[in-house]
């Protein structure tokens, strides 16, 4: 029997042996890439977090103390130690393991974790209430170097500082690049600089320096540089954290003493913790950039069986092709180039490409600079990530009508990352923004063709949503608002993007039950009249919107509202979606028939709804 | 002739000798109160920046070169200089000058403002676009003290150093409360600091911290605390930039040759002023706070008209009454106690009482951590400056349904702030937020009955949205979802807040005219049945929709689409708010009145409405 088969709580963490505990690290990497090999996942974000993980449970107890995860995406390790084990090979699934940390899973995750950079101000909250209602536990936020490229993390370290509640933030900088100049540290720590070990690193970061890619450049770039300007002894300590670091976070006996340490302090501590991405496993370790989120792979050899072409590598294509003609182009990613297939252009026009690293609020202004003086700014990024760009959206881009094109990526379902990361908000938020111009391309040859309307015929705000992933069976290219897919007179099908291909299917369904449906596309949402939905909705009377976003904001009652205002008498309206927008992880088809919008259900909702006109007349 | 009287643009103020600044500066001050004791406005942080607004205009030529005000409500005297002198009676009036910079009114106007801490983002992208497109004009940011607190101010300091782009960031800091320790500054500039005006400064600030109320003081020290971890040697030059400072803001002569050295050093740059609010003028200098946005006033005196009781007040003193019975009710603001009336609460229990600067993403994720580890927190913000909190209501507080109630003001029009301030955006974001509920006050009682009902029946994210300033003929406290305010059957008038005294005008206005008006009240929106709204529509087949929103998730909208969903049919339906959500400033009775929601507009439409019907039968 393995040691891991034996831990199922912090408690039992904290019962092993100290000799025992580089063993169980040795096991929790193997049972690491054979479980993520299979399911896909954060790998090596989640192997470099191995010692760090077994460390926090020697010295907390999480079942009653509150360790927020920042992102979340390294939290692997502790679900594995804290009971889930064996619901470990149903990572990412429907049903299954959420790869992010869910209260709802487990009392040992403290708060819900996928957008970045928010976990110092959530653990602040944490810690004054503690305080306030005279209760006893630790606090600790656990966050990455990247995500101290966002605002919102400045806002949380310096509310943390001023604030003097006891409150251990820990930066698991996995970069490795250090400044050598660290003040205001204690001389234990500054021990460990000299340490063999902390060599071995230097070498280690040198050489994938040198290999990587020039995508990964620059992205490592961004953080870099932030890095380097506001560790110590410049922000951190500046800002009036106690700092302690850095440590090496392959040591589980170094790191926790120190925990033990900055838990004893009783007062705001920030623990520098560097840790090697992919650490252990030589394929990650030399090319941590692939193995950040992963598909399945050969645990071997580490190859990873490639996807199919997607929306987003059809989005980077394309924006090089008119950047060729148009000097005026600025591509911008939020610490996404890689994702948002932004990296095709970064390569090749790297002066006009800008990566403001996870600061999309900034991106949006920053954009709406350029845009004020004649440059013409795409800025691609997940739908759920500009929601940090709302007031920047109205505010910066729209009060003036600058021609800002937003490549918004990732719309719909997502899949495997679940409730955080789904981009259904978006057509809600978007629509709410002063003049702003939707466009809903269902595939690559439309999103090219949208996408040069966006940039040369459309002026004040555009934006572009997308799914993950690839096309379905539609595979034309509208550059019309609106165009009626296919005739019929019983009921109105209503959709946009790639739910036109779960909407072609359902018309057939209806057809070999005697249906007759319409099939209403919807390509562009902005001031449009409507013309051939509100003339579709004339004929059949009856109305089935099915959509892939929430209900506020989503077309069906867009074009309910239009009816109704225009008196056109409806016999029924049916708007099927995805109701408050909380969708939970797993494979989109699942969710989709869960949520009624696949064609099976559509097929049904417009059938029912035919009936009920009929039983009445 | 004054000196001022010959002053149109930038170029005029360049023509001038040395030493006429002095007098003109003097005459700016004299026009500057004689105007705004009439008009209302930002006052104090004008007085604070008359000599860097005419430096600003020796050295730069804004019809050229892009000047970013940060908020912008610290731009009249560049306004002043700027040709719009004579016209500067009707600032904040209705079709008159804007109290912030606006492209549309000027060419000098190089950007909006409004919201805080966008200035250097936005500044970037001027900067990066003019050098992409072989241009040729300079690029400043002016941000004060303030602004700093927020993490997009942040994000933008940490690009622009990193991007090397030619720009000077000018600091306006008039809190005048320095750290001795100033590092990395020229010889020059550190004479500066021993010239009697200095010493000057810190006298008078002394003298005013100790007179000022403790509500200024909490704000203060925030941002006092922020800055004084920020500025050199610590963040400002650790992230990169070059220093400059710091500057007697009232010395206009080393104004101009600090600014030029400045532009010449063609990196990015950062000017650190020293301005004292209010100078000056002895009342705005000893209570810059009373002066910062202030009504007409005497003058000479400075005696300010009083206002008349609002719902801010209404708020913070219902909100002391229920933290009084519950131990577990933290308030916190983001730098607007007093504007949103939380002072109140402040003063009387600063324990539980936070400000968290003007970094409301930050303020929403530290309540979503107050609350989910069991205390009651209340964030009170205007309803145009939570957009920025947007992301975290959805991930941080509504994936996991916690109950932080967010007491929404400034909700509708706010009058001479204008298109930047205006809180006519809430009921879309809000709703589409998961879970949330949304109270929709009309008077004082009902504000505080809601508030109860927010606190201590509702569990999830909670919103309660009041306007600024008072009550109007509507004086009950429902505390249903909805009611049905006044029974008609002709046609069913539907509105939330104070609109309703709009529309109880107007249904008189139809009885006059022989129709009977049903009013249909919301109180509350959320999974509400709609039932008396919708059994109103079965009764009258008319809906006129009165709302102070944005169209875009108004609530006429959600009516219709629930009406059409349960085949409910309509003769016609109307929907009366103010579209797209661009409204200018002025006067709300004549923003409404031009929007078509007054209650002559809404009457009309009513009319126009039961007329076609007839007609048409």
């Amino acid at each position: 029997m393995s040691i891991l088969e034996t831990i199922n709580s912090s408690d039992d963490v904290k019962k092993l042996p100290e000799e025992a505990l580089e063993t169980l690290c040795g096991e929790l990497r193997d049972f690491l890439v054979q479980s993520v090999s299979k399911t896909g996942g954060h790998l090596a974000s989640n192997l470099g977090a191995v010692e760090l993980s077994v460390a926090l449970h020697r010295v907390y107890d999480t079942q009653k103390d509150r360790v927020v995860f920042d992102v979340g995406h390294q939290s692997y390790i502790h679900k594995i130690l804290t009971g889930r084990r064996e619901r470990f090979a149903t990572l990412r699934q429907y049903k299954g393991l959420s790869g992010f940390p869910k209260p709802c899973e487990a009392e040992d995750d403290a708060f819900v974790a996928g957008h970045a950079s928010n976990s110092v101000s959530v653990a602040l909250g944490m810690a004054k209430a503690r305080t306030l209602l005279n209760q006893d536990y630790d606090v600790v936020a656990l966050i990455g170097d990247g995500a101290l490229t966002g605002g919102l993390a400045y806002e949380g370290l310096t509310a943390a500082a001023a604030s003097g509640e006891p409150l251990v933030i820990i930066l698991n900088d996995n970069n490795m690049s250090i400044d050598p100049n660290v003040g205001g540290m204690a001389s234990l720590l500054q021990k460990l600089r000299v340490k063999p070990g902390y060599f071995e690193f230097k070498r280690i970061y040198r050489d994938v320096f040198t290999k990587v890619q020039p995508v990964y450049r620059f992205n490592h770039q961004v953080k870099e540089w932030v890095k380097s300007k506001i560790l110590p002894d410049n922000m951190l300590s500046a800002i009036g954290l106690d700092y302690m670091g850095p440590v090496d976070g392959h040591d589980v006996h170094q790191l926790e003493s120190v925990l033990r340490w900055a838990r004893e302090m009783k007062r705001p501590v920030l623990v520098h913790v560097l840790t090697k991405k992919g650490k252990g496993v030589g394929y990650a370790e030399e090319h941590p950039e692939l193995y950040h989120g992963v598909g399945p792979f050969d645990p071997k050899t580490g190859e990873i069986r490639s996807g199919g072409p997607c929306f987003s590598e059809a989005f980077g294509k394309s924006l090089w092709e008119f950047a060729q003609k148009d000097g005026r182009i600025v591509g911008i990613t939020a610490a996404m180039a890689s994702g948002t297939g932004l990296d095709y252009f970064a390569q090749r026009c790297p002066r006009r490409f800008v990566d403001a690293g996870i600061a999309e609020g900034h991106a949006t202004s920053f954009a709406a600079g350029l845009a004020k003086q004649g440059a013409l700014p795409v800025f691609a990024v997940y739908s759920s990530f500009l929601q940090r760009g709302f007031d920047m959206l109205i505010h910066d881009v729209s009060l003036q009508g600058l021609h800002v094109v937003f490549a918004v990526d990732r719309a719909g379902i997502v899949g495997g990352d679940g409730e955080t990361h789904h981009g259904i908000f978006d057509l809600a938020y978007l629509s709410t923004v002063p003049g702003m111009t939707i466009f809903c391309p269902a595939s690559f040859a439309e999103l090219r063709a949208q996408l040069e309307q966006a940039l040369f015929e459309i002026s004040g705000p555009v934006a572009i949503r997308y799914p993950r992933g690839g096309e379905g069976e539609y595979r034309e290219a509208s550059t019309e608002p609106e165009q009626i897919l296919r005739e019929g007179r019983d009921v109105t099908l209503l959709c946009c993007g790639v739910m036109v291909n779960e909407v072609l299917k359902a018309a057939r369904l209806l057809e070999e039950r005697g249906i007759r449906a319409e099939i209403v596309k919807i390509n562009r949402v902005s001031d449009q009249p409507w013309e051939q939905a509100l003339a579709s909705l004339k004929k059949t009377g009856r109305l089935v919107a099915a959509e892939e976003v929430c209900a506020e904001g989503c077309l069906g009652v867009k074009l309910i509202s239009q009816a109704a205002e225009r008196e056109i008498p409806l016999r029924g309206a049916r708007l099927l979606n995805l109701g408050k927008g909380i969708v939970a992880h797993g494979d989109r088809a699942l969710l989709m028939r869960d949520a009624g919008i696949d064609a099976a259900s559509i097929a049904a909702a417009a059938e029912a709804l035919c009936k009920e006109g009929k039983e009445r007349t």
